[in-house]
């Protein structure tokens, strides 16, 4: 293994990462389950006590053997990457919930999402932070082309129109111009009636990743 | 139980609200622990494979009693309020890190909390969508001025100084300033070699919440 830019190259053949997904992605939908039972769940303190002790119990298994620290971003040399860790899109992270991104092309991106009880603010709405959270991410892979450079978020500011309620959602991003290695982009997220919050963000592309 | 404005009126003594949060505290840490097992394991796929079906077992022990949709925000007549669904702050919500937040005095706040391996976006740096989450929950409870009052995000701007590195973060907000129903916030989340991002939010207060 060897790290560029703090990105890793991991040489596992696409096959196993495959394999590792196809037994993650599963464990993962059903840990996020639970984030959701643990918020809605009227059981008593005591059966509370006994899902405490289950709950530990896998954490011990899981934990037998684990990476040192954080996920981050892994590639390997078929050209394949993953970024399991991701707090909005990471396959293994159970936080995401998930972000489903499609890329129309470089630079236009849309995606959809459905949040529950895990991801509220106000009552029955979907907390403010969240939803700056996941348009923040479909604009920074929006500014990235298709995953053709890297970016960081520079500014972002969001305009918040109405609350956005719990359920399913949909956001909307794309490339508005670029100044040298500036790219601003404009996004919004809304449900069937429209957009809640409309955002517009500076990405900027690190001196370092900007081929000489 | 009764409604106002979405926040339920809920007679659970708070002796009994107690009961609850010793309870279900130390289970949402126990979920936390396994969000960051399941990005940060590295056994077997078969090994994953049993871990999933405990968890399942979990969740449908949770599931046998359930509210039908998210916690909303509660109080009861002895002037105790609970919000555990929080996405930033719940006590019962796994994807809250949590915030740990202090209120010096009306309108001036700070928080800490420690970030691992599921906050993550850029390699080893917590992900950008998160400091806004966290920058966005924190100055709303500044703006509610020791929750004397009711504000909802109007418009968030985030300035982007360097990246912000997983660990223990810090995090400050005051009012800048206020005029009719809308309250100007100021804000930034740094670690101990200072800010790596800050904030100005205008946070409105909903005209059905200002007493007539």
């Amino acid at each position: 293994m060897s790290d560029i830019g703090g990105f890793i190259h991991d040489e596992i053949p696409s096959a196993e990462v495959d394999r590792i997904e196809a037994a993650y992605g599963p464990l993962t939908a059903a840990v996020r389950e639970l984030i959701d039972a643990t918020i809605r769940t009227t059981v008593s303190p005591e059966e509370a006590g006994l899902a405490l002790a289950e709950v530990e119990a896998v954490v011990a298994r899981l934990r037998k053997e684990q990476l040192p620290g954080p996920a981050g971003v892994r590639f390997n040399s078929e050209g394949r990457a993953w970024n399991w860790g991701n707090a909005a899109v990471g396959l293994r992270n159970a936080i995401a919930p998930p972000l489903d991104i499609t890329h129309v092309r470089s630079g236009l991106a849309h995606a959809t999402v459905d949040l529950g009880a895990a991801y509220e603010g106000p009552p029955g709405l979907v907390h403010g932070g969240v939803t700056a959270m996941l348009l923040d991410h479909l604009m920074g892979e929006t500014a990235a082309a298709s995953f053709t450079r890297i970016t960081f978020t520079g500014t972002l500011t969001m305009v918040y129109r109405r609350g956005t309620p719990l359920g399913p959602l949909r956001l909307d991003a794309r490339i508005d111009r670029e100044e040298g290695r500036k790219v601003w982009v404009v996004a919004s997220i809304g449900d069937a009636e429209g957009p809640t919050v409309e955002a517009e963000g500076v990405f900027i592309i690190p001196k370092w990743a900007v081929p000489e």
